[in-house]
């Protein structure tokens, strides 16, 4: 069964092209699309979903990818060996969200416009499926990605991985890890933009001794302040959280409100959502538990905002209030964030995957102040005073 | 002589207001300039140009400070008292090639656009002068910021500066820093962006040893490839260092290429110019006049490309190229420019004022890459290969 493809083209003088072929063959769809990004050249990027690989094997019913985005990562003859190594289920779990996560956005999408897939490879090891909507009518920028990635850390990468308080051995470091990182940008400001990140680590330090833990996180960052819309979210993640400890919701809602502020500005990103790292509690299987519980409420507690919000009339105002905010995103992801971080010092690692998390457009205001008595202050007077939701 | 007036007001509901009231008094002019910024509400900013102080003295002609875009930041009486210190005559340099610069660029835009020009002081100690243009006719956004700061350096800060080479002996230390910073992105996408900065240090170390150095340089970031305009550009840096040392240019040159690296695309942030750091040759004096020359060069290297190429036209496919590549100066300016860095780390920095650098619009694309043989593929091969201009 070796109906996997990979093709690289270069089209010319095509500003956006979205093409989908698709066909059938041996009863499984195989889907190649053609995707002309930007100025004039275009990249061909490819994706054979849901089909086999060169070293394909038969997976077992546990092991099923046929709804995948793309092929995993992973080898299946690996995958069938290792199928109860935490490394195997963690990728098996992520490849699942951003399949579903994407099929819940494109259904709020213009059907004309999918998700482009690029699946890649990282010549020091592993790899990863990046999946993306640019300038769709929903969603301006949606990036949903995962990465299975493995090889030597760098003392740079290293010193990211310090700062998230774990004290490792060594200077260079044999590491794996798996994760998933979305950002999803939506066009029309009055539907708010939502990030998560789940991730799995293994690290070997220099005395041989084998450490893992989780990471994660989903937080909300709205344009204009819907009160009951971010209860909603945080009733979500907290009924996610309380599954597993009761404890979990305010600690994790806490060091979100902390994680996320753009302390030069003194305000917050976003009005959060959770937070965690160094995450090793009980067994290793019932940290993945409470992992996979939060991923799984991802869509529960975006996508109802996202139906609800994506037809509101808007002014060009109020959009230009969202690019705004948006500086103030990519301020806090290029200056701050440890994900990005980890990546840009991570040798190999596919920038354009890390990058798509910023937003097509931002703006910067010498001196911008919201009036008072507007809904864009209250916004920013949220910013500056966290607060709890439920 | 007290003419100098401080006034905070809030206009309401103004989108883009600039009124310049002028008034004559005692023979010099007073301008005090309201700028409504933004969307809804707006900051006055306010300043009496050259007029005199609280503590106003009658100053020598070496100390005329009636061209200035504002009072000086170190008092009149301190000014005469400290006269030929470093410190003073660093001041009084940045604020003349600010007044010097900012003319020059008034000269090319709509005569109805001016610079707004908020003084202002910084708690901790000192303050400085932003004069800010924003969706001007030729410029979109044009910051010209002098600040003259002193106090302690805390520890984040002394690491950025231990990044540049110095040693230092301390964890907090007393320092004092002048510096003018300018970054102009032009509206028309044939003009380059520009960008300089020269600073004078000192600081003074635990075990009482005091130490100075000047930094600086001055380097383009065009977004369609001129090479006639980059020869002159660089040639015309080339003749202020040459007026110094044969060295200088060849020196500072190379180590502009190295400094200004997106090192995550690899690729230069433009097409260079000059750049140094740790300046302390010979004797204060002569680091002083070759750090003037280079100031002084801003002016002839890069207004005449203005001048010349203002009125081109362009297309909308021009203007898209122009905010993917002001993504990319987004992306220096955050994740690796040290002067950013030590500003957003310097406790009672002004944000605003460092984060004028940043422009009105930017933008991402997913994996964007011009086509063969494009305009927009020439400049990024010479982004990717810097290359000798004279």
């Amino acid at each position: 069964m070796k109906w996997a493809q990979s093709i690289t083209v270069t089209l010319r003088t095509i500003r956006t092209l979205s093409t989908i072929v698709t066909c059938h063959a041996r009863h499984r769809r195989m889907i190649v699309r053609f995707a002309g990004l930007g100025l004039g050249a275009a990249t061909l990027t490819t994706v054979a979903a849901a089909s086999g690989n060169t070293n394909a094997d038969v997976l077992p019913p546990s092991l099923d990818v046929s709804s995948f985005m793309a092929e995993p990562v992973t080898p299946r003859s690996t995958l069938i060996k290792d199928k109860d190594d935490m490394k195997v289920k963690m990728e098996m779990l992520i490849m699942k969200i951003q399949a579903d996560f994407c099929r819940a956005l494109e259904n709020e999408e213009d059907p004309s416009k999918k998700f482009i897939v690029d699946r890649w490879t990282r010549a020091e090891g592993g790899g990863g499926v990046t999946c993306v909507i640019q300038n769709g009518k929903t969603f301006e920028k949606a990036g949903v990605n995962v990465s299975v990635v493995h090889g030597i850390l760098p003392v740079d990468a290293v010193r990211q991985m310090k700062a998230r308080g774990k004290e490792l051995i060594g200077k260079e470091l044999p590491f794996f890890a798996a994760g998933i990182s979305s950002v999803i940008h939506p066009s029309n400001p009055h539907v708010p933009t939502v990030h998560f990140n789940y991730r799995y680590f293994e690290v070997t330090q220099e005395n041989g001794e084998k450490m893992w833990w989780f990471g994660g996180g989903t937080d909300l960052t709205p344009y204009y302040l819907v009160e009951e819309d971010v209860r909603h979210f945080h009733s979500t993640l907290k009924k996610a959280c309380d599954l597993h400890d009761a404890g979990y919701y305010p600690k994790f809602k806490k060091w979100c409100d902390e994680y996320f502020l753009v302390s030069h500005r003194n305000e917050s990103r976003g009005v959060g959502g959770i937070f965690f790292d160094d995450f090793e509690m009980h067994s290793q299987e019932d940290s993945f538990k409470f992992v996979k519980s939060c991923a799984e409420s991802v869509i529960p507690s975006y996508v109802p905002l996202v139906k609800q919000h994506r037809n509101d009339p808007f002014t060009s105002a109020e959009r230009d209030w969202q690019l705004l905010r948006r500086g103030r995103y990519v301020e806090f992801n290029l200056v701050y964030d440890r994900g990005t971080k980890f990546g840009l010092y991570t040798p190999g690692a596919r920038i354009e995957s890390i990058l798509m998390s910023l937003p097509v457009y931002a703006k910067w205001e010498y001196m911008h102040s919201p009036s008072d008595g507007t809904p864009e202050a209250k916004l920013t007077e949220i910013l500056r005073n966290p607060k709890e939701w439920i």
